[in-house]
């Protein structure tokens, strides 16, 4: 296994993942051809400075993903935070500690670009995924508050 | 009272609302003149798209600030959400729904931009934080959690 960034032909592997989950299922629209606004928002997300989606590929297969955006702002003397989102790993890779590895990747990169946080929310229906977290090092030491529109 | 973007010149001003806070004052170094290291995270705030700071000004104080940054993504069918970070708005100006106001103007903006949610964590020791964020619509659906370094 290895990582790499994601280029645009990886959009239907990454978005197979995204749709292949509890959550996911209902909010995704993973088709063939793949529809033209995940292109049109990978696009956004190659010209923000910071902004990237980091893929865990064996053999080519892409079997995981993560998303990783470094946020400079003035809090705490001016210093950068990660946020991460969109994390999945293929169901048939699961308990492979994929999702370990490439957390650790993700915060490697955040510590290279001398970040000094990283920071994630978790849906609190994902049970498993909060003592995951835990695991890694973080601490459930805030609300995660959400407004949709 | 009026709202506009932040610009380098009020960097001083914003600085002391950032210190002028419980959790803040340890933090953070109010001094004259101010340390580099804001002026440089001011300026990569500014590099990035979508990442700007909102003021609320009252004749020209600096009575309020909000940070905003707009963080494309693949997951919800392509959908940006916006990221709100470093709230705070001057002591002496408590009470007076300041905050709401500089909330409705950092929402309406992510609305603006076509974003499909606000996002924040408030730290669990904020108490009163978290009431006012209910008030205002935000769901505490998640947990916040921070790998601080």
């Amino acid at each position: 296994m290895n990582f790499r960034k994601a280029h645009k032909e990886d959009l239907p592997a990454i978005v197979r993942l995204l749709a292949d989950d509890e959550l996911g299922s209902k909010r995704e629209r993973y088709e063939d051809p793949l529809p033209d606004v995940y292109y049109e928002a990978f696009a956004a997300i190659e010209s923000q400075i910071g902004n990237q989606i980091l893929l865990a590929v064996e053999e080519d297969k892409v079997i995981g993903c993560i998303q990783l955006t470094m946020i400079p702002g003035l809090a705490r003397q001016g210093m950068k935070r990660a946020q991460i989102e969109g994390v999945r790993v293929d169901k048939d890779y699961r308990g492979k500690r994929i999702g370990e590895a490439l957390f650790k990747e993700a915060i490697a990169v955040a510590k290279a670009e001398n970040c000094g946080l990283v920071q994630l929310t978790t849906d609190k229906a994902r049970k498993d995924a909060y003592r995951f977290y835990e695991r890694l090092g973080f601490t459930a030491s805030h609300e995660g508050m959400k407004l949709i529109f």
